[in-house]
């Protein structure tokens, strides 16, 4: 966190499991979280899921180009695809510009917030 | 969702609880949730926590202004206080402005994202 750049984009996910795919949605969240990580421009994800199938993933961004980039990457299209016709029941995606960061006991919130 | 303005505040909060707390934290929560509802410039609010006890609350407001007005109420005030305390091992709270949104079968998010 602490060279992360002064202002930077957040990509917040907000969006509900459909009862389709059990076997195959884990295993292209971890990969598209994995990929992610290495496209230019990556800061760091967060993502929970609670008991009643909505998830929150939010991911960092240095640019909104850098987001668009990953929006336009193959496979995260094809797992985009999916997520609209099998997935997700719903989804809403924001993009923001972090202005303002304040924290309270953090040294590593990557490796401190799950995976989905 | 329709009649939201087409630029706005997302106060993304990051944490992860405690012990501590386990038969006040519920309570209080959905006590901020109902008190923020009414407070100017509210929007909504998504919150879920996984089995980890890590969560995410997002909430939106019409302007940072109502973000810090919110962030000086009184019992609010209070809530902090404790939270830093007793509640979260570690929290992270981000202030971004929304610049761009998309949805996926979308009619009425706020009655479908749970509360915490």
């Amino acid at each position: 966190m602490t060279d992360w750049p002064k202002t930077y984009y957040a990509c917040i996910f907000t969006n509900q499991r459909s009862e389709q795919g059990r076997d195959l949605y884990p295993m292209m969240s971890d990969r598209m979280v994995e990929l992610a990580k290495t496209q230019p421009g990556f800061l760091g994800v967060e993502s929970v899921r609670g008991d009643d199938e909505i998830g929150i993933t939010v991911s960092y961004w240095e640019t909104r180009e850098a987001i668009a980039a990953w929006g336009r990457h193959g496979e995260h299209m094809i797992a985009k695809r999916h997520g609209r016709e099998e997935f997700y029941l719903w989804f809403q995606l924001r993009i923001a510009k972090v202005e303002e960061t304040r924290s309270f006991n953090i040294d590593q919130l990557d490796e401190a917030v799950s995976g989905d």
